[in-house]
This record gives C-alpha cells, structure tokens and sequence, in this order.
C-alpha cells in the first residue's frame, strides 16, 4: 500500500495542474480521481503523422544505420554464397606466380634496379651543361625512362601482367619526379641569375640569404646524392629544396601502419582471388553472346566487390603505406588525400582523391599552361588528356593489348564533368560521382577482360 | 594579353602579402616573379592525413549517399537475376484465389458482416443492465469475438489462410475497440455516480457542466448508433467520448493518401508474388537437410525482400491507409506511429511503431495493472505476453497450426530489450533493433513455411 500511495499522491499531483480538475477534486472522493484523470487527460489530440510533409519532422538518423546494417548483412550473404559455391579459392602462392613466370628471369625487379644507374646519369646533367644542352638531354633521359620498360614488356616473353603493371607504375612515378625535379633546379638557375643582375643594385640582399642559409638548402646546395635519393623515395611528385619534416618518428603509428599494410595486402588479394575471379570468369559468356539483361547483371554483381577492393586499395595506398613511408622518412606533408567522399562534382573528386598526382599536375603542368595564356577550360580538359595517356599506358602497355578503353574512360569524365555541375547539386551530386565510380570501373575491367580473354584463351584455342 | 596582365597583377598583389617577396620585388624583373612565386609559396606544408586520428576531421557526409548508393544498385542487380531466373510471376488473378477457394462460399466475408449484429446487441448492453450483470454479458460477447472466428476457420474448408488471416485481423480490432468502449463507458458511469452523490455539496458544479455540453458530447449522451460506429471505423483503438476533429477534408492529401494506397498494394503484392515465393521455395529443401551454412545463406536471403514488405507494408498501413481514412472522417489525431527508426532500445521500437496499439495497451492494459499494485517490470512482461499470444492467434489459427514461433519471437523481445538497454548504446543500440527486425522476421516466417510445407506439402505426397 506504500508505494500505491505514493502513486496516487503524484497522479493526484499532475491531475490538479489541470485547471478544471482543480474544481473536480474538490467535489469527489479521492477514490474517482484516477478514472476521471484518464477521461480528461484525453488520449487523442490534433496532429499530423511525422511522415506528413505538413508536419515538419526530419530526424531521419536511424536510417543511416539501417543502411549500414543492410549493406553489412547483404554482403555477408553474397560471401557465404560465394563460399558455399566456389569453396576457399584463396592461394597465396599463386600470386608469386603473377609476378613470375621463369623463376631464373626477373624481368620487372631487372628494370626497377637499372633505373638507379638512369638517376646517378641525371644528378650529373645538373648544372654541368648549359641551359640549352642540358634541356635536351634531360628530355632524351625521361623519354628513355618512358620508353624503356615498353620496350622490355613487349619484347621479354617472360614478363607476367602484374609484374608489368608494377614495373612501369614506378617508371612513371621516377618521370614525373625528375620532371618536377629539373622544373625546380631551373627555377632556380633563373633566380640565381636574376640575383648576380642586381647584386651591385643592392647589397642588403646578401644579407638576408646569408641569415635563411642557416636552416635552409638553397640551390646549388640541393644537388647531392642524398638530397635526391631522399626526394625519390618521398611520398610526394613535386620537388622541394627544404621540404617540411615531422619531428621525430613515431614507433607506434608506423607499427600500426605497418600492420594495416600487411592485413590489407592480404585482403586486397583474398577478395580478389575469392570474389573477382569467379565473378568475371562467369562474365565472360554474356559478354561474347551479347545478352544484355545478363551483361548487366553480371556488371552489377562485379560492382560490389570491384568498389569495396578499389576502397581497400584506396586506404592501404593513400593512407597505410604513403603514412608509412613518410614516418620512416620523417616527411612532413601528410596530405595524401582530401575529403573525396564528398565531393559534389567530378572535378572536385578528381582534384582530391590523389594529393600527390594532382599537386604535380597543378604546379609542373596547368599553372604553366595559365602563364602561356592558355584558357582556364582547354587548360583542365589537357590535364584530363594527360591522365588519360598514362591511365592507357599503365594498362595497355602490360597487357599488349591497345583498346583505348582506359583512355576513354578518363576522357568521359569531361563531358561528365559538366553535366554533373550543371545539372545536379548536394547529395545528388555526390550522389552522380558515386555512381559513376561504382559503375564506370566494372565497365572498364570487363572490357579489358574480355578483350584479353578473347585474344588469349579463345584465340589460341579456335586456331 | 589582357586577361594575361590581369592574371600577372593578382599574382604579384598575392606574392607581396608574403613579406620577404616584398624586399625581392623590389630587386627583380617582373619576369621573374612568378618562378620565385612558386617556389616560395611552398606547396608542401606539415600537416596530418585526414583519416589519422590526429587530425581530428569527422565530415563523413557522403557516405551516408554511398550506402544509398550501394543498396540500390545491389537491389537492382538482385532483382534483374531474379527476373532472369524466374521471369514475371506477378499474376493479379492469383490473388484473388488466396482470398477465395470455391467462388460460391464466402466465408471471411460473411464473418465480418456478422459482426455488425454484435455490434447493435452491443450498443445495447450500456447502461441497460446492473453493472455486475452488464460485465458478465460483456465479457460474454468479448470472448464469442474472439473465438467465433477461431471456430469459423477451424471447421470451415473453404476458408484460405489468407482470407482467414483477414478475417482475425478484423475481430481482433473489433475486440480491442469493443474493450475500450466498454471501459471508458463505466469510467462515465463512475463519474455520474459520484456527480449524483456531491450535487447536494455544491450546485455550482451544474453551471459549469452545462457550458460544457455545448460543444461536447457527455455521458449518456454518446450512447447513439452514429457515435459508436464513428469510432469503430476510426483508425484508434482507444474510445473517447470527443474525438480532436480535423476541421475539414484536405482533397489533395486525400487524393494523394488513395494513390498510395493503391499504388504501394500492386507494389507488395507483386514483389512477394516475384521475390518471397521462390526464394522461401528455394528454401525448402536446405531446411529439411539441415544444411546450416545453407540455411544461414538464405535466411539472409530472404532477409532482404522480407524486410523491404515489412517496410513498405508499414508505409502503407499506417501512413497511407490510417491517413487516408482518417481524412475521410475528418479525425484529428494522425500520431499513427512515432520514430521509431531511431530507436536505441527494444522497448521504445515497441512503444513508438504501432500507436494505436500501444496507446490501448497503456490506457486499458498497463495503467490499471499498475494502479493495482503491480510492478513496473511484470506489467511490461504482461503486456509483451498479451501481445505474443496476440500474434501467436492470428498465425496459427489461420495455418491450422500450433507452433508458438511467433509467441517466442515476442517473448524473446523481452530478454533482447534487457540486453540492449543495458550493453549497448546510441547507434550500436539502434543497430542492434535494426538486425533484430531484419534477421527475426524471416526466421519466423521460414519456421512457419516449413512447418506448413510438411503438414500439407510433403505429408499428404508421403501418404
């Protein structure tokens, strides 16, 4: 009865904050309280359903999970699928294979180390020549890095695609850093020369270089071995004299770095070998009968884990391994990457996903474009132009194959670009890139696919 | 070179804001500003990866578009395999079947008719008899609702599950309604009573009575045919003497509720005729071997359309239909459901998707348990009791079954309430209602299938 009371005290309580019922209760026993607080504290009133547009609610939270634990759930179902019909394809030594096809020839490692010798050539032309001369060996050098390993994957027969693809990724890396790395040397020839003019106008000058020498390399100071070899294997494309350093080295970040490296690598390999493989195997028959409701079916079956592998690559590249490298150099940009994941127009994707790529670009290619009065629209569609060559160059080039597909598919992203900044804004932009990267990528890795699955399984096979 | 100047002016003004380019401009050509521009507005700067915990960014806005994104196109991918494995099954002549074996015998129909007379003789018990002999007869005719059906179904042939489970629903509603009804009816009565016995006290209390009576309804003024049908067909379950009125029929919302209505009922009859039949057929058969990976894979296959029904059945129900018949009778109260997509307990998804429910189950169920003394904690047992045995009644009855599946789906929501208002908080809360409503549903409707699959399936083939 102690608490029943209490609880008729507090019901009674609520009930005189009701003005008529102050009335009531001085009439009635305190027996019909409740039901007449029931009657009058009525259980109906005037509203709209939150669903209504009349009734201004907009607390939608929940249904971000609700899209999480969708996406987890129907993944987990379309793994255990894939499990249950192909079993465990992972191999880890099948990938050694990828990599060789003759134990006793080494093509790919062969190229990665003779490119040094192309290096210690190049510090040499520094400087030694005059402008003119130096110029133009400088342009023989980085045609030759480009060329060369062309050369050698279209004429060693034991070169595998994957080492390839691997070989001539760091043969474009070492020539866009040479490039900025001569672009800067001459900037400061220029600066140089533009001091001795107007050394005798001023002598103060002196004195403020003299005081910024202290900590800081100035040209020609930065022509070492050390200072290229540094600036070679740095997690950046564009040539700086002092670039920022982190203070020290962090054990426990680069451990943690370390780890993601190897866990996604495995990963990366495991999901490709489990989930793309079988998948584009079975695409293989839509595509040569044309079947087009099949054909995209199996597009959209090979868009899941097509994404999800680029994201892991993403992360295990841009963060894992370029943070990696960077601690163990003490390199200080850190900026890899920008918030990619929202951009609301192709071009600010393409501006932000790759840091280092697109940094390179702005400085050693479209802001010279500018100075030469080249129009700001024919300057970004050159750069798309550009992209598109070494995007072709990294796949065609290992695969012998020259279809244009990559080509094309960084060329489309112009036109795309434009529609998406006219016509789409916010979330329905994001919403566009989105799609357009979950979608374009298949497309082109079909393509391929199939082009090498028809010249060399079928080919071979029909003749 | 006009836009070239205007360039080379903007160039300088932001080089001079950059002290020491002041004291350089000064010595040099402006030839030579934009090089030493470059090179000196550093294009390296130290700074953290956006995804390190150290720089503290934490927009992930466009993942949110990426799930969207996601889920649609992997939706759209399962649905053009389904459409190529089974072709269109969507056959609206089919449905009628469900509802009807023999076209000459109407069963579901004639029991929801004959509910009307109840009704009348209803109308007639209140406030006819004593109030001992009107509970007994009340409670007479509560438990013919309930079990008049049960025995319809049961001895009736020609009753279909599906124009069975109909039919329950209806009676169901009734008896809630007819409960309510009776329930407030004796709080009047009460109140009357107790009016009658302090006239005497105080006579101003008339005065105030009677301005009341100008607008609303009092008791027994509410005891008419058109009172009592206006709340049978009002979408609540709780009887008031005076409905909250909309002020008048909205023709546009009307119209729009109806096309929903209609709409959305094509949209779940087809996607269960298209979706849920071969894969609950598929189904059978890894049930009955006990394959456990098997089962899992399609457990989650189902997961997917079965939770998409519930949803869109839920829209239908309660927003479009429930809005559109309120509308229609002008009732004011439109809280059908509250949001319960955020959610980060079981009891307030329990207490917020189905309002008209829950307000019936605290006004005639939970509160007076409580005014009896009961604790909180065994009152809300009760009710999750009363409403397993709610659900239990309207599934088994129509499959002629008694498997209790669904009585333990609600009674475990009572462990499952405890564990995650206690382990889990705010997102992993709501997650967790949103895989318990996910993964619990199709558990049940398989455990069913199969079940109903032996009996009636395979039994009779085996005899």
């Amino acid at each position: 009865p102690g608490p029943t009371l209490e609880r008729f005290k507090t019901e009674r309580f609520l009930f005189l904050s009701f003005p008529p019922c102050l009335f009531f209760c001085s009439c009635f026993d305190i027996s019909f309280v409740i039901p007449v607080l029931i009657l009058f504290c009525s259980c109906h009133k005037l509203q709209e359903s939150l669903l209504s547009s009349a009734s201004g609610y907009s607390n939608y939270r929940g249904i971000l999970n609700w899209c999480v634990v969708m996406l987890i759930l129907s993944n987990a179902r379309l793994f255990l699928e894939n499990l249950i019909k192909y079993g465990i394809l992972v191999d880890p030594i099948q990938v050694i294979s990828l990599f060789l096809k003759d134990p006793y020839s080494w093509p790919a490692l062969c190229l990665i180390i003779c490119k040094c010798l192309a290096l210690l050539f190049y510090l040499w032309l520094q400087g030694t020549f005059g402008e003119r001369l130096g110029t133009f060996l400088h342009l023989i050098n980085l045609s030759t890095i480009l060329c060369l390993p062309v050369a050698t994957v279209l004429f060693v027969s034991s070169m595998t695609p994957v080492g390839a693809v691997f070989a001539l990724a760091v043969y474009t890396i070492l020539f866009l850093k040479l490039y900025s790395y001569k672009d800067v040397n001459r900037w400061c020839r220029d600066i140089r020369q533009a001091r001795a003019r107007t050394l005798a106008r001023s002598l103060s000058f002196q004195r403020f270089n003299g005081s910024a020498v202290q900590t800081q390399v100035s040209y020609p100071g930065n022509l070492t071995h050390r200072d290229m070899y540094y600036f070679i294997f740095a997690p950046t494309l564009c040539y700086e004299l002092n670039f920022p350093r982190s203070p020290r080295i962090r054990k426990r970040f680069l451990l943690r770095r370390l780890f993601e490296m190897v866990f996604l690598m495995q990963l990366l390999v495991g999901l490709i070998q489990q989930w793309m493989v079988p998948t584009i195997q079975n695409s293989m028959k839509p595509f040569q009968d044309m079947d087009f409701s099949r054909m995209i079916e199996r597009l959209l079956k090979l868009a899941v884990p097509n994404h999800l592998i680029w994201l892991i690559f993403f992360y295990w590249f841009f963060h894992s391994s370029m943070n990696f490298v960077a601690e163990l150099m003490q390199f200080g940009d850190r900026e890899f990457y920008r918030d990619w994941w929202n951009s609301e127009t192709v071009t600010y994707f393409w501006a932000n996903w790759n840091i280092p790529v697109h940094k390179w670009c702005l400085r050693h290619f479209y802001k010279p474009m500018l100075k030469r009065g080249v129009s700001k629209r024919v300057a970004q569609a050159a750069v798309f132009l550009v992209s598109a060559f070494f995007h072709e160059y990294l796949v065609s080039v290992p695969l012998k194959m020259f279809r244009l597909w990559a080509f094309m598919g960084m060329m489309v992203q112009v036109p795309l670009a434009w529609f998406v900044g006219q016509f789409l804004r916010g979330n329905y932009g994001n919403a566009a890139v989105w799609i357009s990267l979950i979608i374009g990528q298949p497309i082109a890795v079909l393509m391929y696919v199939h082009d090498y699955y028809v010249l060399h399984v079928q080919g071979p096979s029909a003749g």
